[in-house]
């Protein structure tokens, strides 16, 4: 019997864990799900009789110690920074990882021990990143095979609110960490265009979009996702002149951001001190240069040199920037206090529905002529808990963790699934759970 | 005998331990001076009688515990994250403390531990913050004393090049901290304008500016200096409309810095992975959305929607940021490595002197009138060792320790100098030092 450790039972884990638990069975797997909630452990775990749920503290060391010792292989569902101290004890006791997060450097770091461990730390297995990183090398594969040349990939991913579902005028809902959607885009972000790399700043990012297009969905936008370029050489693209990882947003939502941004409402560097004896108009109006008396509308609008009917003014006027309660956060950072109007703002309530869409294109030439070829997924969520976010995460962890107990990876050490023996068999496997790409030739 | 435990014996040190080995003899102290390098503590020393040179490691517990312990205050030269683990210790073996760093949150969390012990823990004693706040509580005082009803005080700082070593288009050289020149900004920035809170985004700092005359020295731009808003509160200035502090540079440097901040090349917040495989050209290059092949000073020009004959692109010229030279950091921020350059462009060498530039003005009625008194100081340094930076932020430190020693604070806790029983003596020491505040009366 092979034992699997998940660490974490948020709502990101339900379909992991119930796609574990399923072929629990047949696999002869026994899981231990571990939480800082033992509630919320005991909650997916459900009574199955091949499931076990613990209260679990990542940062106690005997726990970690004891707990990753007995098991075969470690999903790590937990924060992004958490999976560090998950990894170190894996490289210690010898036991498989898997997480759905990006790379860190620290767990970077650990690429050479874990390989010479005989270890598999593979990473990236969750949507995005992920599935992008699978379906993005199934079709460049299939490109170099038939001689093609290719000249640029794009890869685009959005989680987003199902049309049914979509009753703002910013097109969005929290369909996962609130947090990340409001700090999107603070970091480098970087891709590359007729052969030159390009840093995109966060100050110009949201301006900086392009237009596609997604069968039976209508139209989108895409911003630049993180940093692009240290996949060249994970995908072999290295003289590939144009790549591109990007985000998607419904039409309008990056310059009405953009408008959030300018005015310094999502900055996260720095905290306000007295952030909890003000109210949400004082916070906003401090940032507007020139306002007398009580801020309105009028004056974001005058600001951002903008007409007060405006798209973007609508948009704000939704969010109710300036109401006279007070932010009940003490010492918060601008982007906390965002945070706290948007998730009322932006709720994904009970009986909405919602969306992902993954896109990937590739333009090549072949036998002279140019060529484009899309891949696109769309993926529809049912209500609150099996949503299209948790399941599309969740899925290619189990499916990864599931690779690696039957010895079906070949590479050892810190990996994303960018090799045949994970992407194949894992894209077909999300096939079989519904998770379907449509593959169209144009040219 | 009093024991004063000095920690950190670098260029800041200089005028600080001078002082403290000068009125050693007459005041009875013995100094010990404790750096990471026992070289730098024995240069500092100089084989006084009354002095001893230590290696000193912050982080080694052991020997925190054992010097603080036999100290009867300590002074923090360390850079200010470090003081935390000084003022802990301190708290710990009952001794008095010295910085000349802003009171951080953590220190200013030990407040109430440390008025309870009978403790001072004096922070804000250097010249920015330190003798801005002595000369502003002065003046201020001395106003309201007079019946003056205030409603606007403004202090005015900088660290800058003595006119006669000015000799760059920037006309700045760094005579401090260059990463925190790099970094000014980052963070909050507040100040109270006709009665309103304002803050002012990165993005909009350096164009955010005032410009004000200097006696002997001519005209000044100043941008706001971090949160000026707590001190509304410490400084008694609750119901005052106008309130403001500010860093000073030669016009035209604030127009141009916001040019590099504006393509993105002072950022602190990401590294770039691959940083020591690109030039400073391609670097550069990375951030101007169009470019064609090899990067030029018009590229940028065009970018900054600016003629390529104009001061800015004149001063961004003198930096040569568009070299052919590789950039030698490993996964550096663009703050790193813009400062990699500017340390060789804004280099203060041997023979230049620096210039210290402080001054306050409050405005106020008095009489049914308008008036405007101005407070000014100006510290001209004398070469590379005897600074006027290291010499007003040692000398109020030293004075400082002096006070306490003599048990002239009566205050508790957590401080900064705005009570007479400090600023009153302090600022006559150092006038008797040189450092003289010539007052002038306008209206």
């Amino acid at each position: 019997m092979k034992n699997i450790l998940i660490l974490g039972a948020g709502r990101t884990a339900t379909a992991l864990v119930e796609y574990l638990l399923k072929y629990s069975a047949e696999e002869d797997w026994f899981i231990t799900l571990g939480d800082f909630s033992l509630e919320a452990a005991e909650q997916k775990i459900a009574g199955h009789s091949r499931g076990k749920a613990i209260q679990f503290d990542i940062y106690n060391e005997a726990q970690r110690a004891e707990e990753i010792s007995k098991a075969d292989i470690v999903i790590s569902f937990l924060l992004p920074g958490m999976h560090i101290f998950s990894a170190r004890e894996c490289l210690k006791y010898k036991t498989h990882l898997v997480t759905a997060s990006y790379v860190s450097p620290q767990m970077a770091e650990l690429n050479k021990d874990a390989a010479s461990s005989g270890l598999i730390f593979l990473c990236e297995m969750g949507l995005d990143p992920g599935i992008d990183h699978m379906d993005l090398m199934r079709l460049v594969t299939k490109i170099k095979k038939n001689n093609g040349k290719l000249f640029s990939v794009k890869s685009y991913c959005g989680g987003l609110v199902s049309p049914e579902s979509d009753d703002n005028p910013w097109g969005y809902k929290f369909t996962w960490s609130p947090l990340n959607v409001v700090l999107a885009g603070q970091g480098i972000a970087r891709y590359k265009t007729k052969g030159e790399v390009k840093v995109v700043p966060y100050r110009r990012l949201f301006l900086n979009t392009e237009t596609i297009g997604v069968p039976g969905y209508g139209v989108f936008e895409a911003y630049p996702n993180r940093d692009s370029i240290p996949y060249l050489k994970k995908f072999g693209l290295e003289d590939i002149p144009n790549f591109y990882r990007a985000t998607l947003r419904r039409p309008g939502f990056t310059e009405a951001w953009h408008a959030l941004v300018t005015i310094g409402l999502t900055d996260n560097s720095y905290s306000i001190p007295d952030s909890d004896s003000l109210t949400y108009r004082d916070w906003v109006k401090s940032y507007l240069p020139k306002t007398n008396g009580r801020a309105s509308v009028q004056d974001i609008a005058v600001f951002l040199n903008l007409s007060s009917g405006n798209d973007i003014i609508k948009k704000i006027k939704y969010l109710n920037l300036l109401r006279d309660e007070k932010i009940k956060i003490p010492n918060a950072t601008p982007a906390q206090i965002l945070l706290s109007l948007l998730e009322e703002k932006w709720k994904f309530k009970s009986g909405d529905n919602d969306l992902v869409i993954l896109q990937t294109e590739a333009e090549f030439e072949s036998e002279n002529k140019t060529k484009k070829m899309i891949s696109s997924m769309t993926y529809k969520g049912e209500g609150n808990t099996h949503t299209a976010m948790t399941f599309t995460a969740g899925i290619p962890a189990a499916i990864g963790a599931k690779l690696i107990l039957q010895n079906k990876i070949k590479e050892r050490g810190v990996i994303i699934p960018s090799t045949p023996d994970i992407y194949e068999p894992a894209l077909k496997e999300l096939e079989s759970c519904g998770i379907v790409f449509k593959e169209e030739e144009i040219g």
